[in-house]
Protein backbone atom coordinates (compact mmCIF):
# COMPACT_ATOMS: atom_id res chain seq x y z
CA UNK A 1 0.00 0.00 0.00
CA UNK A 2 2.53 2.26 0.69
CA UNK A 3 3.86 1.96 -2.65
CA UNK A 4 0.76 3.36 -4.04
CA UNK A 5 0.82 6.69 -1.74
CA UNK A 6 3.40 9.57 -2.78
CA UNK A 7 5.65 10.77 -0.30
CA UNK A 8 6.31 14.27 0.57
CA UNK A 9 9.27 15.81 0.34
CA UNK A 10 10.54 18.83 1.80
CA UNK A 11 13.39 20.05 0.27
CA UNK A 12 15.97 22.23 2.83
CA UNK A 13 12.90 23.00 5.07
CA UNK A 14 13.53 25.74 7.66
CA UNK A 15 10.90 25.60 10.06
CA UNK A 16 10.15 23.19 12.37
CA UNK A 17 6.74 24.59 12.72
CA UNK A 18 5.74 24.15 9.27
CA UNK A 19 7.14 20.45 8.96
CA UNK A 20 4.88 19.53 11.72
CA UNK A 21 1.78 21.20 10.70
CA UNK A 22 2.47 19.94 6.90
CA UNK A 23 2.52 16.14 8.83
CA UNK A 24 -0.44 16.89 10.45
CA UNK A 25 -1.69 17.98 6.90
CA UNK A 26 -0.63 14.69 5.35
CA UNK A 27 -2.29 12.65 7.89
CA UNK A 28 -5.60 14.81 8.29
CA UNK A 29 -5.97 12.97 3.91
CA UNK A 30 -4.25 9.97 4.73
CA UNK A 31 -0.90 10.29 3.58
CA UNK A 32 1.80 8.92 5.63
CA UNK A 33 5.66 9.35 4.82
CA UNK A 34 7.35 12.50 5.05
CA UNK A 35 10.96 13.01 3.76
CA UNK A 36 12.63 15.79 4.96
CA UNK A 37 15.70 16.92 2.69
CA UNK A 38 19.05 18.84 4.86
CA UNK A 39 16.76 20.48 7.24
CA UNK A 40 18.20 23.68 8.25
CA UNK A 41 17.67 23.24 12.28
CA UNK A 42 18.25 19.63 12.13
CA UNK A 43 15.88 16.46 13.02
CA UNK A 44 14.21 16.23 15.77
CA UNK A 45 12.81 19.45 15.82
CA UNK A 46 11.02 20.25 18.93
CA UNK A 47 9.27 22.85 17.28
CA UNK A 48 7.89 20.15 14.74
CA UNK A 49 5.61 18.55 17.80
CA UNK A 50 2.70 20.83 18.81
CA UNK A 51 1.83 22.05 15.12
CA UNK A 52 1.99 17.97 14.05
CA UNK A 53 -0.60 17.41 16.81
CA UNK A 54 0.33 13.97 17.17
CA UNK A 55 0.64 13.43 13.43
CA UNK A 56 4.08 10.98 14.37
CA UNK A 57 2.54 8.94 17.01
CA UNK A 58 -0.25 8.59 14.78
CA UNK A 59 1.37 7.01 11.59
CA UNK A 60 3.59 9.81 10.06
CA UNK A 61 6.48 7.99 9.31
CA UNK A 62 9.73 10.88 8.89
CA UNK A 63 12.95 10.19 7.03
CA UNK A 64 15.95 12.55 7.14
CA UNK A 65 18.25 12.65 3.79
CA UNK A 66 21.35 14.77 3.30
CA UNK A 67 19.90 16.22 0.12
CA UNK A 68 17.28 16.59 -2.30
CA UNK A 69 18.98 14.20 -4.76
CA UNK A 70 19.31 11.24 -1.93
CA UNK A 71 15.63 12.00 -0.80
CA UNK A 72 14.53 10.91 -4.48
CA UNK A 73 16.88 8.20 -5.02
CA UNK A 74 13.80 5.73 -5.39
CA UNK A 75 11.48 7.05 -6.57
CA UNK A 76 10.47 6.84 -10.29
CA UNK A 77 8.01 9.82 -10.64
CA UNK A 78 8.13 12.94 -9.26
CA UNK A 79 6.16 16.39 -9.27
CA UNK A 80 7.63 19.48 -8.37
CA UNK A 81 5.29 22.31 -6.22
CA UNK A 82 5.99 25.56 -7.62
CA UNK A 83 4.16 28.79 -8.25
CA UNK A 84 6.11 30.62 -10.44
CA UNK A 85 6.90 29.34 -14.06
CA UNK A 86 10.43 28.09 -14.72
CA UNK A 87 11.06 28.41 -18.46
CA UNK A 88 11.48 24.68 -18.83
CA UNK A 89 9.61 22.02 -20.64
CA UNK A 90 7.71 20.28 -18.11
CA UNK A 91 3.99 19.43 -18.03
CA UNK A 92 1.79 21.53 -15.36
CA UNK A 93 -1.06 20.17 -14.51
CA UNK A 94 -3.13 21.62 -10.99
CA UNK A 95 -3.72 19.55 -7.55
CA UNK A 96 -6.31 17.70 -9.34
CA UNK A 97 -4.40 16.45 -12.27
CA UNK A 98 -1.15 15.75 -10.14
CA UNK A 99 -3.21 13.19 -8.39
CA UNK A 100 -4.28 11.50 -11.42
CA UNK A 101 -0.84 11.46 -12.80
CA UNK A 102 0.59 10.13 -9.61
CA UNK A 103 -1.91 7.40 -9.41
CA UNK A 104 -1.03 6.70 -12.98
CA UNK A 105 2.07 5.68 -12.41
CA UNK A 106 3.47 2.14 -11.49
CA UNK A 107 6.82 3.28 -9.76
CA UNK A 108 6.86 4.86 -6.19
CA UNK A 109 6.30 8.42 -6.65
CA UNK A 110 6.87 11.57 -4.53
CA UNK A 111 5.85 15.20 -4.55
CA UNK A 112 8.29 17.69 -3.88
CA UNK A 113 7.78 20.92 -1.88
CA UNK A 114 10.58 23.84 -1.80
CA UNK A 115 11.54 26.13 1.51
CA UNK A 116 10.04 28.74 2.76
CA UNK A 117 12.35 31.59 1.70
CA UNK A 118 12.97 30.68 -1.88
CA UNK A 119 10.42 27.54 -2.83
CA UNK A 120 12.22 25.16 -5.20
CA UNK A 121 15.62 25.38 -6.91
CA UNK A 122 15.55 25.22 -10.02
CA UNK A 123 17.90 22.68 -10.11
CA UNK A 124 15.30 20.26 -8.14
CA UNK A 125 12.34 21.25 -9.95
CA UNK A 126 14.87 19.86 -12.73
CA UNK A 127 14.53 16.48 -10.85
CA UNK A 128 11.23 16.09 -11.45
CA UNK A 129 8.78 14.85 -14.55
CA UNK A 130 5.92 17.36 -14.08
CA UNK A 131 5.54 20.87 -12.08
CA UNK A 132 2.21 20.99 -9.87
CA UNK A 133 1.02 24.78 -9.56
CA UNK A 134 -2.11 26.14 -7.73
CA UNK A 135 -4.25 29.20 -9.25
CA UNK A 136 -2.90 32.10 -7.31
CA UNK A 137 -3.60 35.24 -6.57
CA UNK A 138 -0.61 36.87 -8.80
CA UNK A 139 -0.52 39.52 -5.95
CA UNK A 140 0.21 37.14 -3.15
CA UNK A 141 1.25 34.46 -4.64
CA UNK A 142 3.44 32.87 -1.83
CA UNK A 143 1.98 30.39 0.35
CA UNK A 144 2.81 29.16 3.56
CA UNK A 145 5.03 25.94 3.33
CA UNK A 146 2.51 23.82 4.74
CA UNK A 147 -0.71 25.23 3.23
CA UNK A 148 0.89 24.26 0.14
CA UNK A 149 1.22 20.43 1.03
CA UNK A 150 -2.66 20.89 2.64
CA UNK A 151 -3.98 21.61 -0.88
CA UNK A 152 -2.01 18.44 -2.14
CA UNK A 153 -2.98 16.11 0.13
CA UNK A 154 -6.62 17.15 0.59
CA UNK A 155 -6.64 16.56 -3.56
CA UNK A 156 -5.30 13.15 -2.64
CA UNK A 157 -7.94 12.34 0.04
CA UNK A 158 -10.49 13.57 -2.82
CA UNK A 159 -9.18 10.99 -5.41
CA UNK A 160 -9.01 8.33 -2.49
CA UNK A 161 -11.67 8.80 -0.20
CA UNK A 162 -15.47 9.43 -0.09
CA UNK A 163 -15.81 12.02 -2.80
CA UNK A 164 -16.44 14.78 0.04
CA UNK A 165 -19.44 12.88 1.66
CA UNK A 166 -19.53 11.99 5.31
CA UNK A 167 -19.67 7.91 5.78
CA UNK A 168 -23.00 8.06 7.92
CA UNK A 169 -25.91 8.62 6.75
CA UNK A 170 -27.54 10.93 8.78
CA UNK A 171 -26.72 14.12 7.20
CA UNK A 172 -27.39 15.39 3.78
CA UNK A 173 -30.94 15.71 2.08
CA UNK A 174 -33.00 12.25 2.38
CA UNK A 175 -36.50 11.24 2.87
CA UNK A 176 -37.30 14.13 0.46
CA UNK A 177 -41.01 14.68 0.88
CA UNK A 178 -43.02 13.91 -2.12
CA UNK A 179 -45.42 16.44 -3.94
CA UNK A 180 -48.16 14.79 -2.19
CA UNK A 181 -47.07 15.38 0.98
CA UNK A 182 -46.45 18.77 0.55
CA UNK A 183 -50.02 19.08 -1.20
CA UNK A 184 -51.33 18.02 1.78
CA UNK A 185 -49.73 20.13 3.46
CA UNK A 186 -50.19 23.21 1.41
CA UNK A 187 -53.93 22.48 1.82
CA UNK A 188 -54.09 22.04 5.38
CA UNK A 189 -51.98 25.17 5.73
CA UNK A 190 -53.99 27.35 3.29
CA UNK A 191 -57.21 26.15 4.85
CA UNK A 192 -56.47 26.97 8.30
CA UNK A 193 -55.12 30.56 6.66
CA UNK A 194 -58.07 31.05 4.88
CA UNK A 195 -60.21 30.18 8.24
CA UNK A 196 -57.90 32.91 10.20
CA UNK A 197 -58.84 35.06 7.77
CA UNK A 198 -55.19 35.62 6.35
CA UNK A 199 -56.32 36.12 3.18
CA UNK A 200 -56.97 39.86 2.18
CA UNK A 201 -58.28 41.19 -0.31
CA UNK A 202 -59.65 38.03 -1.31
CA UNK A 203 -58.77 38.52 -5.13
CA UNK A 204 -54.92 38.17 -3.84
CA UNK A 205 -55.39 34.73 -2.20
CA UNK A 206 -54.13 32.68 -5.79
CA UNK A 207 -50.90 34.93 -5.65
CA UNK A 208 -50.49 34.89 -2.18
CA UNK A 209 -50.82 30.94 -2.18
CA UNK A 210 -48.87 30.40 -5.11
CA UNK A 211 -46.02 31.83 -3.41
CA UNK A 212 -46.54 30.80 0.21
CA UNK A 213 -45.90 26.77 -2.13
CA UNK A 214 -42.99 28.62 -3.98
CA UNK A 215 -41.13 29.29 -0.92
CA UNK A 216 -42.02 25.88 1.06
CA UNK A 217 -41.38 23.61 -2.07
CA UNK A 218 -37.28 25.51 -2.07
CA UNK A 219 -36.90 24.05 1.13
CA UNK A 220 -36.97 20.97 -0.30
CA UNK A 221 -38.53 19.15 2.45
CA UNK A 222 -38.39 15.63 4.15
CA UNK A 223 -41.44 14.22 5.36
CA UNK A 224 -40.84 14.25 8.44
CA UNK A 225 -40.68 18.57 8.69
CA UNK A 226 -43.43 18.04 6.39
CA UNK A 227 -45.43 16.58 9.53
CA UNK A 228 -43.74 18.17 12.39
CA UNK A 229 -44.97 21.33 9.97
CA UNK A 230 -48.61 20.02 10.26
CA UNK A 231 -48.36 19.04 13.64
CA UNK A 232 -47.13 23.46 14.43
CA UNK A 233 -50.36 24.30 12.20
CA UNK A 234 -52.56 21.98 13.46
CA UNK A 235 -51.81 23.59 16.70
CA UNK A 236 -51.50 27.05 16.12
CA UNK A 237 -55.01 26.66 14.29
CA UNK A 238 -56.86 24.38 17.03
CA UNK A 239 -54.16 24.67 20.65
CA UNK A 240 -53.39 21.46 22.22
CA UNK A 241 -53.80 19.67 25.31
CA UNK A 242 -55.61 22.36 27.70
CA UNK A 243 -55.41 24.87 24.84
CA UNK A 244 -57.31 23.07 22.25
CA UNK A 245 -60.23 25.00 21.71
CA UNK A 246 -63.74 22.78 19.96
CA UNK A 247 -65.01 23.40 16.65
CA UNK A 248 -67.54 22.23 14.52
CA UNK A 249 -65.27 20.95 11.57
CA UNK B 1 -17.18 42.37 -7.05
CA UNK B 2 -17.01 42.31 -3.38
CA UNK B 3 -20.74 41.20 -3.30
CA UNK B 4 -19.67 38.35 -5.24
CA UNK B 5 -16.99 36.84 -3.32
CA UNK B 6 -17.80 35.09 0.04
CA UNK B 7 -17.15 36.11 3.52
CA UNK B 8 -14.95 33.67 5.50
CA UNK B 9 -16.39 33.43 8.99
CA UNK B 10 -14.35 32.15 11.64
CA UNK B 11 -16.52 31.39 14.35
CA UNK B 12 -14.90 31.76 17.98
CA UNK B 13 -11.82 31.67 16.96
CA UNK B 14 -9.20 30.91 19.95
CA UNK B 15 -5.26 31.53 18.48
CA UNK B 16 -4.37 34.80 16.58
CA UNK B 17 -1.88 32.85 14.51
CA UNK B 18 -4.65 30.60 13.23
CA UNK B 19 -6.98 34.20 12.35
CA UNK B 20 -3.14 35.58 10.56
CA UNK B 21 -2.84 32.20 8.97
CA UNK B 22 -6.42 32.00 7.55
CA UNK B 23 -5.97 35.59 6.23
CA UNK B 24 -2.62 34.73 4.15
CA UNK B 25 -4.35 31.82 2.99
CA UNK B 26 -7.61 33.46 2.04
CA UNK B 27 -5.70 36.28 0.16
CA UNK B 28 -3.38 33.72 -1.52
CA UNK B 29 -6.61 32.49 -3.58
CA UNK B 30 -8.47 35.89 -3.56
CA UNK B 31 -10.69 36.23 -1.30
CA UNK B 32 -10.44 39.60 1.00
CA UNK B 33 -13.39 39.60 3.41
CA UNK B 34 -12.65 38.01 6.70
CA UNK B 35 -15.22 37.97 9.39
CA UNK B 36 -14.34 37.01 13.21
CA UNK B 37 -16.87 36.27 15.59
CA UNK B 38 -15.80 36.58 19.17
CA UNK B 39 -12.75 35.87 19.14
CA UNK B 40 -11.47 34.97 22.67
CA UNK B 41 -8.31 36.62 22.44
CA UNK B 42 -9.63 39.78 21.02
CA UNK B 43 -8.88 42.28 18.07
CA UNK B 44 -6.34 43.24 17.22
CA UNK B 45 -3.88 39.95 18.48
CA UNK B 46 -0.64 40.61 17.45
CA UNK B 47 0.03 36.94 17.12
CA UNK B 48 -2.04 36.89 13.96
CA UNK B 49 0.72 39.18 12.11
CA UNK B 50 3.71 37.05 11.47
CA UNK B 51 1.30 34.49 10.11
CA UNK B 52 -0.49 36.54 7.94
CA UNK B 53 2.50 37.21 6.20
CA UNK B 54 1.34 40.84 5.26
CA UNK B 55 -1.96 39.71 4.17
CA UNK B 56 -3.99 42.38 6.09
CA UNK B 57 -1.88 45.43 4.65
CA UNK B 58 -2.09 43.69 0.91
CA UNK B 59 -5.71 43.52 0.91
CA UNK B 60 -7.60 41.00 3.29
CA UNK B 61 -10.30 43.27 5.56
CA UNK B 62 -11.20 42.24 8.79
CA UNK B 63 -14.85 42.88 10.46
CA UNK B 64 -15.18 41.71 14.56
CA UNK B 65 -18.28 40.57 15.36
CA UNK B 66 -19.93 40.01 19.19
CA UNK B 67 -21.68 36.78 18.02
CA UNK B 68 -22.00 34.56 15.17
CA UNK B 69 -25.44 35.15 14.51
CA UNK B 70 -24.38 39.27 13.65
CA UNK B 71 -21.30 37.88 11.72
CA UNK B 72 -24.09 36.44 9.61
CA UNK B 73 -26.80 38.93 9.70
CA UNK B 74 -26.12 40.22 5.84
CA UNK B 75 -25.71 37.13 4.18
CA UNK B 76 -28.39 35.16 2.12
CA UNK B 77 -26.62 32.26 1.84
CA UNK B 78 -23.84 30.21 4.11
CA UNK B 79 -21.78 26.95 4.38
CA UNK B 80 -20.51 25.53 7.22
CA UNK B 81 -17.62 24.08 7.23
CA UNK B 82 -17.48 20.53 9.05
CA UNK B 83 -16.01 16.69 9.35
CA UNK B 84 -18.43 15.71 11.30
CA UNK B 85 -21.82 15.02 10.51
CA UNK B 86 -24.81 16.62 11.90
CA UNK B 87 -27.93 14.90 11.75
CA UNK B 88 -29.04 18.04 10.28
CA UNK B 89 -30.98 17.73 6.87
CA UNK B 90 -29.04 20.00 4.54
CA UNK B 91 -27.52 19.41 1.89
CA UNK B 92 -23.52 18.48 1.70
CA UNK B 93 -20.94 18.61 -0.49
CA UNK B 94 -17.42 19.09 -1.01
CA UNK B 95 -14.90 21.96 -1.36
CA UNK B 96 -15.85 22.00 -5.33
CA UNK B 97 -18.79 21.28 -4.76
CA UNK B 98 -19.54 24.44 -1.96
CA UNK B 99 -17.80 26.81 -4.39
CA UNK B 100 -20.07 25.92 -7.25
CA UNK B 101 -23.06 26.49 -5.04
CA UNK B 102 -22.01 29.79 -3.73
CA UNK B 103 -21.23 30.73 -7.15
CA UNK B 104 -24.73 29.85 -8.15
CA UNK B 105 -26.49 32.82 -5.29
CA UNK B 106 -27.08 36.16 -6.32
CA UNK B 107 -27.14 36.88 -2.36
CA UNK B 108 -23.81 37.79 -0.59
CA UNK B 109 -22.34 34.52 0.57
CA UNK B 110 -20.61 33.29 3.59
CA UNK B 111 -18.27 30.24 4.72
CA UNK B 112 -18.03 29.58 7.84
CA UNK B 113 -15.10 27.43 10.57
CA UNK B 114 -15.18 26.78 13.76
CA UNK B 115 -13.20 26.92 16.58
CA UNK B 116 -10.14 25.28 17.72
CA UNK B 117 -11.51 23.47 20.31
CA UNK B 118 -14.61 22.00 18.86
CA UNK B 119 -15.10 22.68 15.50
CA UNK B 120 -18.83 24.63 14.38
CA UNK B 121 -21.72 24.40 17.00
CA UNK B 122 -24.15 22.37 16.19
CA UNK B 123 -26.80 26.42 16.54
CA UNK B 124 -23.86 27.49 13.72
CA UNK B 125 -24.48 25.32 11.72
CA UNK B 126 -28.07 25.73 11.84
CA UNK B 127 -27.73 28.80 10.56
CA UNK B 128 -26.23 27.58 7.53
CA UNK B 129 -28.05 26.59 4.16
CA UNK B 130 -25.17 23.62 2.93
CA UNK B 131 -22.62 22.06 4.73
CA UNK B 132 -18.88 21.87 3.18
CA UNK B 133 -17.14 18.66 3.97
CA UNK B 134 -13.57 17.13 3.26
CA UNK B 135 -12.56 13.29 2.65
CA UNK B 136 -10.96 13.26 5.65
CA UNK B 137 -9.02 10.44 7.09
CA UNK B 138 -11.42 9.40 9.55
CA UNK B 139 -8.52 8.21 12.29
CA UNK B 140 -6.97 11.62 11.97
CA UNK B 141 -10.19 13.82 10.95
CA UNK B 142 -9.53 16.98 12.75
CA UNK B 143 -7.77 20.01 10.80
CA UNK B 144 -5.74 23.07 11.79
CA UNK B 145 -8.12 25.92 10.91
CA UNK B 146 -6.41 27.77 8.54
CA UNK B 147 -5.63 24.15 6.89
CA UNK B 148 -9.33 24.18 6.52
CA UNK B 149 -9.58 27.50 5.31
CA UNK B 150 -6.78 27.02 2.00
CA UNK B 151 -8.53 24.09 0.97
CA UNK B 152 -12.05 26.00 0.58
CA UNK B 153 -9.74 28.73 -0.64
CA UNK B 154 -7.89 26.82 -3.03
CA UNK B 155 -11.30 25.41 -4.68
CA UNK B 156 -12.54 29.33 -4.54
CA UNK B 157 -9.27 30.02 -6.57
CA UNK B 158 -9.38 27.17 -9.35
CA UNK B 159 -12.75 28.03 -10.07
CA UNK B 160 -12.01 31.74 -10.32
CA UNK B 161 -8.75 31.37 -11.65
CA UNK B 162 -6.17 30.06 -13.95
CA UNK B 163 -7.56 26.65 -14.02
CA UNK B 164 -3.94 25.82 -12.39
CA UNK B 165 -2.00 26.71 -14.87
CA UNK B 166 0.77 29.20 -15.36
CA UNK B 167 -0.58 32.25 -16.98
CA UNK B 168 3.08 33.03 -19.13
CA UNK B 169 3.93 30.90 -21.72
CA UNK B 170 7.24 29.71 -21.13
CA UNK B 171 6.54 26.55 -18.57
CA UNK B 172 4.72 23.72 -19.88
CA UNK B 173 4.84 21.46 -23.23
CA UNK B 174 5.19 23.95 -26.22
CA UNK B 175 6.59 23.14 -29.75
CA UNK B 176 6.64 19.68 -29.48
CA UNK B 177 8.54 17.98 -32.25
CA UNK B 178 6.82 16.65 -35.20
CA UNK B 179 6.87 12.61 -36.15
CA UNK B 180 9.11 13.72 -38.60
CA UNK B 181 11.63 15.72 -36.64
CA UNK B 182 11.71 12.57 -34.00
CA UNK B 183 11.79 9.85 -36.81
CA UNK B 184 14.74 12.35 -38.23
CA UNK B 185 16.50 12.09 -34.84
CA UNK B 186 15.87 8.22 -34.26
CA UNK B 187 17.61 7.87 -37.64
CA UNK B 188 20.24 9.91 -37.41
CA UNK B 189 20.67 8.31 -33.76
CA UNK B 190 20.65 4.89 -35.27
CA UNK B 191 22.88 5.30 -38.44
CA UNK B 192 25.91 6.68 -35.69
CA UNK B 193 25.02 3.73 -33.67
CA UNK B 194 25.26 1.38 -36.13
CA UNK B 195 28.42 2.24 -37.32
CA UNK B 196 29.72 2.32 -33.60
CA UNK B 197 29.19 -1.31 -33.29
CA UNK B 198 26.15 -0.82 -30.59
CA UNK B 199 24.16 -3.27 -32.32
CA UNK B 200 24.63 -6.66 -31.55
CA UNK B 201 23.84 -9.29 -31.93
CA UNK B 202 22.55 -7.99 -34.97
CA UNK B 203 19.35 -9.91 -34.78
CA UNK B 204 18.30 -8.10 -31.59
CA UNK B 205 18.32 -4.44 -33.98
CA UNK B 206 14.70 -4.00 -34.06
CA UNK B 207 13.71 -4.65 -30.66
CA UNK B 208 16.97 -2.80 -29.62
CA UNK B 209 15.72 0.45 -32.04
CA UNK B 210 12.15 -0.24 -30.91
CA UNK B 211 12.59 0.14 -27.20
CA UNK B 212 15.35 2.92 -27.52
CA UNK B 213 12.63 5.36 -29.73
CA UNK B 214 9.91 4.27 -27.55
CA UNK B 215 12.20 5.83 -24.60
CA UNK B 216 12.48 9.26 -26.60
CA UNK B 217 8.84 8.87 -27.07
CA UNK B 218 7.54 8.85 -23.90
CA UNK B 219 9.57 12.38 -23.44
CA UNK B 220 7.35 14.24 -25.79
CA UNK B 221 10.43 16.19 -26.60
CA UNK B 222 10.48 19.67 -27.84
CA UNK B 223 12.00 20.81 -31.34
CA UNK B 224 14.75 22.20 -29.73
CA UNK B 225 15.49 19.54 -27.69
CA UNK B 226 15.74 17.52 -31.00
CA UNK B 227 18.60 19.87 -32.49
CA UNK B 228 19.79 19.65 -29.03
CA UNK B 229 20.31 16.37 -28.94
CA UNK B 230 21.16 15.39 -32.80
CA UNK B 231 24.17 17.70 -32.00
CA UNK B 232 25.41 15.68 -29.32
CA UNK B 233 25.11 12.73 -31.15
CA UNK B 234 26.91 14.02 -34.00
CA UNK B 235 29.14 15.75 -31.34
CA UNK B 236 29.81 12.32 -29.95
CA UNK B 237 30.27 10.47 -33.47
CA UNK B 238 32.61 12.73 -34.88
CA UNK B 239 34.07 15.06 -32.87
CA UNK B 240 33.38 18.85 -32.81
CA UNK B 241 35.45 22.19 -33.17
CA UNK B 242 39.42 20.81 -33.20
CA UNK B 243 38.31 17.42 -31.86
CA UNK B 244 36.41 16.71 -35.38
CA UNK B 245 37.21 13.36 -36.97
CA UNK B 246 37.78 13.30 -40.40
CA UNK B 247 34.77 10.63 -42.34
CA UNK B 248 34.22 10.10 -45.53
CA UNK B 249 30.64 9.87 -45.30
Amino acid sequence: MSASLPAIILAEPQLGENIGAAARAMLNFGLTELRIAAPRDGWPNPAAEPMAAGAFEAGVQVTVFDSVEAACADLGYLVAATARPRGMEKPVTNAGGAVDWLKAQASRTGVMFGNEAQGLHNDHVALCDAIMTYPVNKAFASLNLSQAVVVFAHAWGEAAGQGGRFEGTDAGVGDVASREELVGMFEHFEYELERAGYFYPPDKTPLMTRNLRNAFIRGQWTSQEVRTFRGAVKALAIGRGKARIKRED
